[in-house]
């Protein structure tokens, strides 16, 4: 193909891509809504509304003309990034769009229909069973949901796993044999740590369930969002009922959270989680924005933004060195006799529990690793949906040395298979190993982390992470950004670093 | 065509609108965020989804398989109703939907696309020639305007003066000579009832410029709100630069309104406006909604729902003698010597003006016949662009008996024909006389107005106007609705007798 006709073909790609992104977002303007300010009356004609919208989003995706496009452009189902003579950018934009749209040809419509109808059917009905703690009335919807994502994944295609399938629309190209080998290497050292933990004088953070008044803590959260860099010219704090990130276009990302006066953790540290995945979805680079690059590279590298920010910088000494003085004049009933170690503690206090959501750092992975276990015997056929109540306390026994006794506080605790999201736990537990990998490579050229949080330097750390991952969007993946950024692979290793040095310290290890 | 074919025909018409309808809603959603919450950096990537998102809708509109439909239902552009074997509301869908067809086939893309920069050019250039009082540096902007608007009347077609076409956008069938007999009317008896009200004693209406507290403000509007059946589940009340009424779903309604702290009548009034506007869009029949014929069937009557709620019930003595102490004990600092005759009169205090949107009942439609005579001078040939400021000069004068010092204050006032939307005034002031004519029918038939006010009975008035008008949606036109309702056609001698009797009393005129 000539010069000329190859940059064509390039320009009409990258007007396709644009206006599909248009779509998106104004998809996602209607999402946001619904969370947030829209009317309860409206909720069913909104579905509808979504449907008509995602339904064009697709056939876009799907359009033979897509598919000629990415083929004059030299790419291949076997050669996904098109013609090497291409700059990076476009070859990465280029398998963006290919594996999209293959995924979109291969999937049948009739089978998105089906998927979509046993979500919704099947979210209802977990709602009641985890209400009623009855796995049997949500079992026959599980059992259809597990059928149908393995139909898709058998759409879809797979080397070794049928769940590498569907681990891979979550975190592309990640497989099963690699998530299973770090996975097992991090069960070795965790469960360890956690009885030694266990075995420690037990923190007090009783303070943290006073009162603590709502306008007060947004007035508070708000500032340090700022002071940590949220724009709120290009973004948006509100309220829902369950926090998230939505990017509504390049200069347009919104988060929410949600307030509990009983309990200060709530609400300020899903509003720092929320904003590490908002300024991952501010940061990328010029160029990219507005197309498809322009948006995470897998929902694991999205989580190590998130955990960032809460943890390693929420949750550590330094950040409260800094703003615990401000926290305790906000709210002088609640923390006037609490000092500033105690709250350090309180925050990081480990207690081995039966609810992820409300897991702490040490534990919260094992909890991913329970469902990880269970997914992927169940896609490869070694576990029935009936025996998944049963296999739930076995594992939690052995990971975590509790045993739920009810299934509404086991295997009916999340809301991810009811929506038949198979494939996604595991990306919450390596946001954590990403996040660490991260942090000893920023401290690597940056120095030690604790003074220049300490020193409320944001926004230098914020313009390593900008420079090094929010930049590039999608056009790196996770494992070339992983690689680009430590010379290494994905691994556990350092996230066990970072967990012994400041637990072994909290918990006086040794 | 058999019956089967025909009912296959109308149920593809039906979808087809359907699905249309909610494209059209979707685009609502992300007009209501541009002027609410969307953080202002993403104003420019925000006109670009809308464009794709528009885009789609026109498209959907001309399509062939549409026109196709419409000539299956035996519809032609001489018979738009379609086949006389039809259900009423069907033939009305049909007309509806043709008439869009034929105006989105009519006009060239080409010329959309040149409305749609030269509004976009021609608000900015606007802007700042207001603010610099300097007509001239909008003048060339006005004149493409004009002179677009010309060729889009002589795409679109008029049986007698180009004005027709411009004009049948906003107030569907109305014709320029049936809108200029009723405006001659109404000058010859508005001009010398402002001149007998001038020689009156004057009004005092200071008070209503203290200070009124933003927040208690919400809180009383938002109470009479409720009062008067707004449904909270169904729609909001947000605030923004401009007040405005938008349907974002057949339960989704929502109005905006802005507080200023130092003047009372700014926030409450527009607030009963809007709600006006909002009640019309919330009252559409279950048998039409979702589909085209769940829209106002003119902005002359939707301009009539929200006169009505803002001056014949919020504007009156009966409404005030209900809602006045109230109002008093939530405003004591700036109301506390101010008894209620007062408070009524201030509220309805007449003085010609030059700003129509400050302008009282009785002087405003003065200031809308000035615009109508310009506009139809402009299309009819008789008046060039750049004479326009003298001309405004010289009917403010005849008609208001004020006279502009500067242009900012004159012609260019209103953000209207710098997005090009010539034909749009007159319908302000049909509202005001469908309103008087609709007012006198709800008398007739429930008793006087003034007793159900003072009793609160709204849900009684808001029964009828769900009844008589709201229900209807676009499956009357407006002069049907006004033939239904009154026998009779539109007039300005209703509008004309409420004001003598409003007014009469208040400036004890004999």
């Amino acid at each position: 193909m000539s010069n000329s006709a190859a940059s064509k073909v390039l320009s009409e790609l990258r007007e396709y891509d644009r206006e599909l992104q248009l779509l998106k977002h104004g998809c996602a303007v209607l999402q946001w809504d619904q969370e947030t300010y829209m009317p309860p009356a409206a909720a069913e004609e909104r579905a509808e509304q979504l449907g008509v919208f995602e339904t064009l989003v697709h056939d876009r995706i799907a359009d033979d003309r897509l598919g000629e496009l990415l083929e004059l452009a030299g790419a291949s189902p076997n050669n996904l990034l098109g013609s090497e003579d291409l700059p990076y950018r476009d070859r990465a934009l280029i398998r963006l769009l290919f594996r999209e749209h293959l995924k979109a040809r291969r999937v049948p419509r009739d089978l998105v229909g089906r998927l979509a109808r046993a979500a919704s059917a099947g979210q209802t009905a977990w709602r009641a069973a985890r209400a009623e703690d009855d796995f049997a009335a949500f079992k026959p919807q599980l059992e259809e949901l597990v059928a149908l994502a393995q139909e898709r994944a058998e759409c879809l295609g797979y080397e070794e796993h049928p769940y590498d399938a569907l681990l891979d629309q979550y975190e592309p190209h990640m497989t099963t044999a690699e998530v299973s080998r770090v996975f097992h290497e991090l069960e070795q050292r965790l469960v360890p740590l956690v009885s030694r933990i266990a075995e420690a004088p037990q923190l007090d953070d009783t303070f943290l369930y006073r009162e603590f008044p709502e306008d007060i803590q947004e007035t508070f959260g708000a500032r340090v969002l700022r002071e940590i860099g949220w724009p709120s010219n290009r973004g948006r704090l509100d309220i829902s009922t369950h926090p998230f990130t939505i990017g509504l276009g390049r200069d347009d990302v919104r988060i929410t959270t949600r307030y509990d006066r009983g309990f200060f953790n709530a609400a300020f540290f899903s509003m720092l989680h929320e904003a590490g995945h908002g300024l991952y979805e501010l940061g990328f680079a010029d160029e990219i924005r507005g197309s498809m690059l322009a948006d995470g590279t897998s929902l694991g590298i999205h989580e190590s933004q998130s955990r960032f920010w809460e943890n390693v910088v929420g949750r550590s000494r330094a950040f409260w060195k800094r703003y615990y003085p401000a926290l305790q004049s906000a709210f002088p009933t609640a923390l006037a006799e609490i000092d500033y170690e105690a709250f350090y503690r309180a925050i990081n206090k480990v207690r081995p529990s039966l609810i992820r959501v409300e897991a702490d750092e040490v534990t919260y992975s094992l909890h991913v690793i329970l469902r990880f276990r269970l997914e992927t015997a169940l896609f490869g056929g070694d576990l029935a949906s009936a025996e998944l109540p049963d296999a739930w306390r076995e594992e939690s026994r052995r990971l975590l040395g509790v045993v739920p006794e009810s299934d509404a506080e086991g295997v009916l605790q999340d809301v991810h298979w009811s929506m038949g999201g198979f494939g996604y736990f595991p990306t919450y537990a390596l946001g954590n190993l990403f996040a660490a990998q991260f942090t000893e490579a920023l401290e690597a050229e940056l120095g030690p982390l604790a003074p220049l949080l300490e020193r409320g330097e944001f926004a230098e750390i914020l313009a390593w992470l900008r420079q090094r991952i929010h930049a590039h969007g999608s056009a790196r993946t996770a494992t070339e950004l992983v690689s680009d950024i430590t010379g290494r692979n994905l691994e556990g290793e350092p996230f066990m670093r970072y967990l012994h040095a400041k637990f072994g310290e909290i918990y006086a290890l040794d």
